[in-house]
């Protein structure tokens, strides 16, 4: 049973894909199975990598998803139009769809899961995270049993070859940023990547394929590390710790799944979780801390599994292709398992329909570890009053350590207990207001 | 769809299953589908740390197998026989089978997915490596289309534990031994981890999803870390390694695959294979080298995936239960995707059934790099000799370094590069012969 693929992009994890299937010796046999049908490109000109029939391309990518020879769709073109039409355009032909594209599965996974749903077709996306690294299709075929209690991982190369450089020459980030857009490890224009929007994407699908339901893509917050001092890198250094642009979803404990009393109706109350992107101090001996350059890993908790992380290359065409066909196998592979039989549904693991409601929790009733770098004149007494503010908020302190004293100023660096954002919110306000104190001048999250 | 589950076994393994079971909410829906029938156990008064129908109990595993009500077996009984006649029982009356069994599994693998295959059931046994990590499906499902060149990882969790403690505290093996023992690490009788038997059963069933066909269990050498010298443990650390039990499941370059002519024809010669577990020194920014305590973690390589890691706990109740869990809920998602259709066939990257022949390569012709600790007198010129017998071998040397010399005696360490075993080993029997040689005291594989 030979079954027709139709590319639209031919850039770089397009020409990955086509390689793959040019060349299926030694790879797995149903790989035999696939044929290249139809290639959407933008220019047909434009040389390219390798060898394909001229007669494959063409410019129109309806005409790929229309051509009756092709089953499964492959989008890897990018962007949210017409990506987003031409999914859509797949499903509602009854065709399969694999997608590389992150933006569009953050934003309109919802949309396109139900069209997916109502057709009785599968909608893949194994490559949308994570590169080469196998964490979709693991979330849905490896940790069912589990109720799943957080999801926290490195999931944007271009930050972590930005950071993991300031981190080991003590360099400044706009340097290292100018060097990495010189290698190719960051675009002409960096900010989807370094103002965090591509790690929230990833996070808002690990977030719907972790707990069953999705949060909107448009409410996770999001901080890059374009704001991010080499000072600040240099003191979470000296303090035991790295500092990781992490992307986290936790589920907020007493909501309604914690009730382990056996009932299996569906919750009544949604699930709250607290989902956002942010560069975090990391102790040394964390999985995370040693996940250096364009790597990604992502670790997933749950119970009763306990920590599992994966690990890999976060990018690149050849990791990327082979996630995507990963995907394609998949689909081959439950077709040749159900042949043709009519009323042939479609395997919910696979699938990863919605299946509870999930909320944001409001940020200040969430409870995380903070590091604050403050600003002060060097007058005995300042640690003192500092540590007086955030006792009178509840904000309990690990440390605080003077750096950097000379006879006009001195730098502060705080790192507190795990504690309500909204004592800390306050206790900050209050210190910021100190007459000492002449700036709040970096604020991270720790883990 | 209710889905009637059987369980040989209500030991540690089995009663985490059953309380997965037994406590949906919150896990996926599809959990909701499986029914726990009947479970066999050996002594019906032993205290049970869950509370299960007393009625559910029996002492015959051969009914659970028989039982009408009972659609998947879940084999977490341990042990040779009667695992296996029961897993073949099962097969034969076209139950599909979940097992943790890997000693089983290792040896009787091609018997049971020939039997498999024949009835058309699925035999799943994501338990029987890592625990809870997900491996063995990511391998089936998740990278296809790769050719996958090495599998590598640390695979037993006892053995780990020990050399990490080793490590830590300059430990001898018998002294952690003992201490593990007493703590629940390790068993009353540990040869089957200590001596590497364990992680052999391990990379054997890697293997044969890796390459797609397996080598026979009772020829891969296996050397554990029973005569390991915590001197070499510091040495190891002096010169910026770790010592790990490593399984490694290599393939050989130069084997019909490695011809990218894009011939899809099925390889006529079959793929050679190096594999092997033995304690190896691992530079310390290698991936596996921060795996500690009773961790596990799997290097997967492969073209063009490039470098792909899993980590997690590798054994536990809650873990390896997550891990049988998941092979259920595959084989319960795609009953629901392939409905009752007649003829529905087997889905191939799930059923992974063998699809070419492997080999092992003659150990005399692997090439490794190599750790060797010899005593000697300490007489100047010994270092000379001894690089020159390397040099007339065609042995290339990363370092010499003499440790601990007293006016007696003095032991050399030696790091060789990547050579060919079989002039290795002539290089070694000529050094062994030196007069000034007193011993060869160790001999360790190095990444």
């Amino acid at each position: 049973m030979t079954i027709g693929i139709g590319l639209l992009g031919l850039g770089t994890v397009g020409a990955g894909v086509a390689e793959i299937l040019a060349t299926p010796r030694g790879r797995h046999p149903l790989v035999n199975n696939l044929a290249l049908r139809r290639v959407a490109v933008r220019d047909l000109n434009r040389p390219r990598p390798l060898q394909l029939d001229p007669g494959l391309l063409c410019t129109d990518p309806q005409a790929v998803v229309d051509d009756p020879g092709v089953d499964i769709v492959v989008e890897v073109m990018g962007g949210l139009e017409p990506a987003r039409s031409l999914i859509l355009r797949a499903i509602a032909a009854g065709k399969a769809v694999v997608t590389a594209n992150k933006a569009v599965m953050a934003r309109f996974g919802e949309e396109i899961s139900a069209a997916a749903a109502a057709k009785g077709v599968y909608v893949l996306l194994e490559a949308a995270v994570g590169g080469g690294i196998p964490i979709i299709e693991p979330l849905k075929q490896s940790l069912g049993g589990n109720r799943i209690t957080r999801v926290s991982g490195i999931i944007n190369g271009t930050t972590n070859y930005i950071l993991s450089r300031m981190a080991a020459e003590g360099a400044a980030y706009t340097d290292v940023l100018a060097d990495a857009q010189r290698l190719g490890y960051a675009e002409a224009d960096p900010a989807a990547d370094v103002q965090g929007g591509d790690a929230a994407d990833k996070i808002a699908i690990l977030t719907s394929l972790a707990y069953g339901g999705s949060v909107p893509r448009q409410t996770i917050p999001a901080e890059g590390i374009d704001q991010l001092d080499a000072r600040d890198v240099a003191y979470a250094d000296k303090l035991g710790y790295v500092v990781k642009l992490l992307a986290v979803s936790q589920r907020i404990a007493s909501t309604p799944d914690d009730d382990a009393s056996g009932d299996a109706s569906p919750a009544a109350d949604a699930l709250m979780l607290d989902v956002r992107v942010h560069p975090t101090l990391v102790p040394r001996s964390h999985p995370l801390a040693g996940v250096n350059g364009v790597n990604n890993a992502i670790l997933v908790e749950g119970e009763p599994v306990g920590q599992v992380m994966f690990f890999g290359p976060g990018a690149g065409a050849g990791p990327t292709a082979s996630a995507v066909v990963a995907d394609i196998l998949n689909i081959a592979g439950i077709r040749q398992a159900c042949g043709e039989a009519a009323g042939a549904g479609l395997d919910p693991l696979l699938a990863a329909g919605s299946w509870r409601q999930c909320r944001l929790i409001d940020s200040a009733l969430t409870t995380h570890r903070n590091y604050v770098r403050l600003r002060t004149s060097d007058q005995a007494g300042v640690i003192g009053q500092i540590g007086t503010c955030f006792g009178q908020a509840g904000v309990s302190i690990q440390s605080i350590v003077q750096f950097e004293a000379d006879s006009e100023a001195a730098e502060i660096v705080v790192i507190t207990h795990e504690v309500l954002e909204e004592h800390f919110r306050q206790a900050l306000a209050t210190i910021a207001s100190l007459p000492e104190v002449a700036a709040v001048e970096a604020c991270l999250r720790t883990l």
